[in-house]
């Protein structure tokens, strides 16, 4: 075996979760979360070689927000991926990428509100937060029209009003590009606001629950509830359609709306460049927006 | 006030609920039941204006079985109608049966997991067991094919094998049409176990989930998620394909395949035939399959 001297070997998972029952993604003390009970599924597979690994995430998501396409690299030693090939003592017949997603769901139980859905050896140059070039969310929001679905009131928020599904695309639909949008996010120190809103829009889907998505370069914090609930206003009527637009070139946080509750939101995919812009892309990033403590990407 | 001895008037209730928390849809002493639960709201309405109102249901689901399309009728006497007519001391602006609606899903509450989807005067010769003519279920399973999505994990069976399609298929549709399925029966005393198999078939969703949509004139107890169980053997190879007709031909029940869990089991629709056949259809299941105590048409 050796020391962990030679380069680490860096791999992609994709993970799918159910907020409910998570403190968010970020690891804290005493609480339950997501990067907390994946680090310690890794913690326990590779307690006897080297450190424990750590995750990088593209999207930190906050308490009760769920995920169903989260990214994420992990690092791991020689010694650690010597371990993932070989299966009571002799050598495993799959790849180690594959041995550690069913190593990790197996920790996990098969019915855990947390799942490794793939992992790969990552193209180099990969960073699962600063390689990104987008993030995609659903909100889910079943309104006074549409009959309501127990087993769907995990993941969808019940409002109970009607909600005008025209009013609430033209809001949507005025708010896309490069903006500010320190009125729409939680202020933290060192982080910007400006962002690009590439897609935002509603529909209705065959069970007649209204569905956003929103697409960004990345999010500041509580941005896409945010967007929603100044939204959920606007299809209510108790906002403007212009309104939305007005409090975002303000650039200060409106009393006009109500952030959206955690529960209807899911990060369904996080986008990236062709393998050979990787490493420029993650360089570009971390030059606009840089690691701070307290600084990431979030919704 | 009338006293209760004009004619009740009959209502059609649509009903939704996730079944986790639930011990089945049978009220039970000490048991949470969706039956006791909506009874319970009944009684609470009605607390002033004659006897509490009971249910009676289009399909007695077992511990843990989903329903999106459960159906249920209720008798209300003139005085119980008339308490919904009135809000606060005043005429109510909507129909009975939307009051109704209102005021069962507020006691349940908004994050209720059983919610009255709609109510409508039931025509007459109408009765929500006896005058179905169909109960279409479905199944699904995520196997070792596809991605788990934790979200839906509380109504999916998560299967650790990878499962052929063609196969399950070639089975389910050779067990269709009107059959003896004692094999596939818990069995219980005075109740026919001979049903029409009208639908059985099974596909791969946009996700990759595996979805049975089963329909039959009604189904004896425990026999969607025998059929689905012995299926589910067929598809991972344990079973031969024509195994499964031949099991039921022997009217006995097998060791050969595991009933499936709950979980996976949603009741989506019951089908009743015009409105001018209803009476006519009652009549006739009664003769067939009589209201005898535990002999409900349950999956």
């Amino acid at each position: 075996m050796d020391d962990g001297s030679e380069a680490p070997t860096r791999l992609r998972l994709d993970i799918a979760y159910d907020g409910s029952g998570f403190s968010g993604w970020g690891a804290q003390p005493a609480l339950r979360t997501v990067q907390g009970v994946l680090e310690s599924a890794l913690a326990t597979l590779f307690s006897r070689s080297g450190p424990s690994p750590r995750l990088v995430v593209a999207g930190r998501t906050d308490a009760g927000v769920h995920a169903i396409g989260q990214v994420a690299h992990v690092d791991l030693t020689a010694a650690q991926l010597a371990t993932l090939a070989v299966h009571r003592g002799a050598p495993a017949s799959t790849d180690p990428p594959s041995t550690l997603v069913r190593r990790m769901n197996g920790i996990a139980g098969l019915d855990s509100d947390v799942w490794v859905t793939a992992a790969s050896v990552a193209p180099p140059g990969f960073d699962a937060r600063f390689s990104a070039v987008w993030r995609r969310y659903q909100y889910r929001v079943a309104d006074a029209r549409g009959p309501r679905n127990p087993l769907e009131r995990g993941r969808t928020l019940w409002y109970p009003a009607e909600l005008d599904l025209d009013r609430m695309n033209a809001a949507a639909l005025s708010l896309l590009g490069l903006h500010d949008w320190a009125a729409y996010c939680k202020p933290r120190a060192g982080a910007t606001s400006i962002r690009t809103l590439q897609d935002y829009r509603w529909s209705r889907d065959p069970d007649g629950v209204l569905v956003a998505f929103v697409q960004a370069d990345a999010f500041c914090h509580s941005m896409v509830r945010a967007l929603v609930g100044a939204t959920l206003a606007v299809g209510e009527g108790r906002l403007e359609v212009d309104a939305l637009r007005v409090i975002r070139d303000r650039l200060v946080r409106s009393n006009d709306f109500k952030v959206a509750p955690a529960k209807g939101l899911t990060l369904v995919e996080v986008g990236y460049p062709p393998d050979d812009q990787l490493l420029a892309r993650a360089e570009q990033t971390r030059a606009v927006r840089p690691a701070l403590p307290g600084a990431p990407a979030d919704p």
